[in-house]
């Protein structure tokens, strides 16, 4: 796949060297097992680089100004002096086949800054999830050195938690509904996330967006949060406006500091690769036991016959475990 | 374990004879091998006469009420000519050694009664967690003819996830707390009730529980629920005057009603049963590949060396597994 040598795509990493940098992604993506032993080795090479970026998750429903959001904050940062990797997770965009030119397009500001990297990552498995590549590509922006990387994801199926998974900080954007249409808020992404921003609060989505953050911040209330140093913050913002960026920007950086402070940022994240490695690990032998040619074989009769009524689940897996010999 | 014989048990279940029912409850739970083949044949046998009771799990916090609800909602249900049995998970009973004589003090009406089991369960595991024994012991009640099978946890660990996912019905009693008191609500716990019952909606607390239905009905709007057919309820009842026990018992009728009528109650129970197997399934899967030896020696070190930063749990997954085969 990649004609480069791993020493060179480790200099180009280091240096940010964004053609390199590319060419380096796709080698972590590539699936054959030749590239997955070299990616590994890249990988290892360039682990004591890492760690060193704000890594920060956004999620939001399509047109909640989600591309908006990313383009404005992002200027901000960068006009900060700071480098920004962002890592956009699109189902959607994979159908097209053209992500790139898409995410290009749609951040055009952005994505012609020298500071900035854009990557769509290919979107994991059939249900729109997170590739299990996209936690490695996040690691590989931070050798390059940004300061922040971005994850967003556009919230199909798991990826929400997937993404609060592998980021320090979740960010939920939120369109100005207030009442039953708030209902669209998905399963769980009340607990895990650290700040909600309603967007479009100007002219006639004023009244709602402020209505939809008062909704927000009573339910947030009702519900336990992941820390205990910080609970969730909800603001409002204007993209037509030029609002509330700042303020954003600034909730961020409260987060980070208040995080460090309470030195809950590195336990977090040594957590994290503790779950990502038992997923790994869970996942991985799910594969090998289903796969497994007896099971495989035997499992639909049995599933068939615990749907008809006539045997139960405990005799099954008792059957279908003792079938297993593992050396 | 038992002295009994297997037909004797299934005669004993089937004729509702508490002792005997005893008896063939203790085989069901006994860990030992002869005893789970033992197990096996009689809920074989026990299977065409299962599948008619309303199943409904109730959680509640320490001191909300449960035992009381319990107990006049048993008596009102008793009261119409219908069975009861109650299985009551409560890993502080565990402790005391002595759960039976617990329940059978707190419920003390309603244990008396000829038409009414209370069967205290085993909790399983560290965390306070359901016994997987417990779905079976809900068939052999329900073999035994009981009309409605009350399934109790106290909520300690991912018990309330665990029971939501082996009844049909799902109600959480709550305190009467209002505002940052709700707090306490348990994660998720909003997303799998169907009916939740705020107790003590009297004297000095009556205000603070109207007012914590309102928070809770506020919130349970911007939260999608697990059924197209229904959407969860919430009552005030007060034991002290005896109000709110007929319409709890009436919602639980109008939920069984309207789940029988969209069709939903049997598709429910089947998925219930097909995840099932996929939870043992894997749940002794995890098992084997945990205890095989290579992985027990050496997952420790690759776990410490993902902490101190120095490999990837990608590489540490590819590793360990491949240290498996299956035959």
């Amino acid at each position: 796949m990649t004609p480069y040598p791993i020493e060179i795509l480790y200099e180009g990493v280091l240096s940010c060297n964004h053609r390199l940098l590319a060419k380096a992604i796709s080698l972590i993506e590539s699936t054959r097992p030749q590239d997955r032993s070299k990616a590994h080795k890249l990988l290892s090479m360039l682990l004591p680089h890492t760690g060193k970026s704000w890594r920060i998750g956004i999620t939001g429903a399509p047109g909640v100004g989600k591309s908006t959001m990313i383009e404005t904050l992002g200027l901000k940062i960068i006009s900060e002096g700071h480098r920004i990797a962002v890592i956009t997770i699109d189902p959607s965009s994979q159908l097209s086949g053209g992500s790139i030119l898409g995410d290009k397009t749609r951040m055009s500001k952005l994505s012609n800054h020298n500071d900035v990297f854009i990557r769509p990552a290919p979107s994991g498995g059939a249900l729109g999830g997170v590739n299990s590549t996209t936690r490695e590509v996040m690691l590989i922006c931070e050798a390059a050195g940004f300061d922040v990387v971005i994850v967003e994801t556009v919230g199909v199926g798991q990826s929400e938690t997937e993404v609060e998974s592998m980021v320090d900080m979740f960010m939920a954007l939120m369109m100005p509904n207030a009442g039953d249409e708030l209902q669209g808020i998905k399963r769980g992404i009340m607990e895990i996330t650290d700040l909600f921003v309603i967007t479009k609060a100007d002219g006639a989505t004023l009244q709602l967006a402020n209505l939809a953050k008062a909704q927000i911040q009573a339910s947030a209330k009702l519900l336990r949060h992941k820390y205990a140093h910080w609970s969730p913050k909800i603001l409002t913002s204007s993209a037509l406006e030029n609002i509330g960026i700042d303020e954003v920007w600034q909730c961020c950086k409260q987060y980070f500091a208040e995080s460090t402070d309470a030195n809950v940022l590195s336990l977090h994240r040594a957590k994290q690769n503790q779950h990502w490695l038992h997923q790994l690990l869970e996942q991985g032998f799910r594969e090998i036991f289903y796969q497994f040619p007896p099971i495989k074989e035997q499992l639909p009769a049995f599933e068939q016959q615990i749907l008809d009524g006539r045997i139960l689940p405990t005799y099954a897996a008792e059957k279908l475990l003792g079938m297993l010999t593992v050396v």
